[in-house]
């Protein structure tokens, strides 16, 4: 039996929330919607300009990695803070929800990766993120009890971004594949596509990645097209099981030979949509690691999203598990 | 005119807040709904247990000011924090709120001082507070320009903890007095009333402190008594004017010659109590500070305590303002 359910791997930030009103995001040059990566100069003429916010452990990969532990799955972590106050932050939260988190801290420069997150009356959520600390998780972070030891190993795409993080996954991905495991990854983000299209493209096609999940967006970006039908025909000849997050719309996991649509849990209000992908992923990789079938994994995803997009930030102030056993689906 | 409405004084605290069962409360030795003073130890020790948390600025008076210029209201700000990552949130969101805040941080040690609050399943919220940076408050900090602007100047009987910044109290409450200024207090917590009963009641008598606020159980643990009816009578004896705030049951004003009773604002869920009292306090102040109606007052300090119950954190994240004019009082 493998010790660990997932192993999550990415860029360890600390949000920091504030709502706006539209104009702001488009008065500072914001991309709605996206991850804008951000230098030190730029965070703190922003920082300058946000509202009074509130500060929370986030990180795409350490979200998934959070809400699986919160379903009661067992979950690892590798991703790089410094040592400052809000690493500790960092080191605190997600120990704190029961994943296994040793990766050595940085010094105390750069800083712990912060993202300033934008949220708008309608509850979409644009990110501006400062990698400090971040960009120095490299192939010396992986430690291989526990890459050797997860059923599943999950990046974000994100990881491209900083300089190194890539030569950790393709050697944890190496190790997966040598113990006859599974190695996920995330699109992330739309933009994130557009600078590494022709990587993540390979990575799929090699079989480094086994499982990609996608939102509507980051799929049609990944193949230049507007059509979502077309790209889920190139998605499911790309990989061996690809998930599509659509928001309001459910989701749609496909395969070269079959697609399962999954119906939306209907919510009350949209709050703040950061962590509703992450949150997906940790509930479908929940039951994935489990053997259910993927309408059942897609269920747990699509609750996981919707208890997260009705509150504020990424990690869940509510207990997962017992909203899916009150759903019947644990 | 005065430049400010109300300069507030006290501990500037950077919350640190998390969910818990009644249990954990107990077993770890925390009293319930109270503010528990603890060393670097302690908070070690309860950081290691407690769980995924959110951060957030807070201390009382701080979050009285945050709510007073939520209101529209001018509102100035003395609190001492660490030149580090917490002491730059905590700069960052009160002057984004727009109050003015230029306390000079003390160096990078003790760090800025930070409070680990437990919230029940009741709403209910324990509190265990480093007063780290903060204790470092003196009468240096007190900046004349601001204390000799503002119409009310307002300070936290937390206060009497740290050493020194009662000396800073006493300064502020004589040149406030000298311009004709009047000088208000909360009493905090009761514990905080049993620590310094005779100073606080000293500055009542001897009219240090025109206007003072309080919650039920500190009014009675201020008179040692367990009947509300003999707390208001000695109140209203000792003050020129008192407030008593009491949860659900609304809340009453008291003065030599008059009672008036104000109705609680309905609510749907109470989430976390923190900062009940100090959003009621910046309610109540934003119009008294205008000549409004001590009924007006209290009302609009009831529907700012009923706004920030209804969400984890005392910094209101909805418009205090919007909701002050939807419901007519502004």
């Amino acid at each position: 039996m493998s010790e660990y359910d997932v192993l999550c791997i990415g860029n360890a930030i600390v949000d920091i929330i504030a709502r706006c009103d539209e104009a702001f995001v488009v008065d500072n040059g914001i991309i709605k919607g996206a991850m804008n990566l951000i230098d030190a100069e730029r965070a703190t003429f922003l920082y300058e300009r946000m509202g009074p916010a509130v500060e929370t452990s986030g990180g795409s990969a350490g979200n998934t990695a959070a809400g699986l532990a919160g379903l009661g799955g067992r979950a690892a972590y590798f991703g790089k803070v410094a040592k400052d106050q809000l690493g500790e932050v960092y080191r605190h939260d997600i120990r704190a929800q029961g994943v296994a988190f040793d990766t050595a801290p940085l010094g105390d420069f750069p800083p712990t990766a912060r993202s300033m997150i934008f949220v708008t009356p309608d509850g979409e959520r644009s990110m501006n993120t400062y990698l400090g600390a971040s960009t120095e998780l490299g192939p010396e972070d992986v430690e291989e009890d526990k890459a050797k030891a997860a059923k599943v190993t999950y990046f974000e795409g994100y990881l491209w971004d900083p300089p190194r993080a890539k030569e950790a996954i393709r050697r944890c991905a190496a190790m997966a594949h040598e113990g006859g495991r599974e190695v996920s990854m995330t699109l992330s983000d739309p933009f994130c596509v557009d600078r590494f299209r022709d990587e993540f493209l390979d990575l799929m096609r090699s079989g480094t990645v086994d499982i990609v999940f996608a939102n509507e967006h980051e799929v049609k970006s990944l193949y230049q097209t507007t059509s979502l039908d077309a790209a889920l025909d190139a998605f499911r000849n790309d990989c061996k099981l690809g998930i599509v997050t659509r928001g309001g719309d459910g989701s749609v996991v496909v395969q070269s030979s079959a697609t399962v649509d999954v119906e939306p849990v209907k919510v009350r209000e949209v709050v703040d949509t950061t962590g509703a992908g992450d949150l997906y992923a940790a509930g479908f990789l929940y039951g994935y690691t489990r053997g259910l079938d993927l309408g059942h994994c897609g269920k747990l995803g699509s609750l996981a999203a919707s208890l997260v997009i009705q509150q504020v930030g990424p990690r869940l102030q509510v207990s997962l598990k017992e909203a899916a056993a009150e759903a019947g689906l644990i």
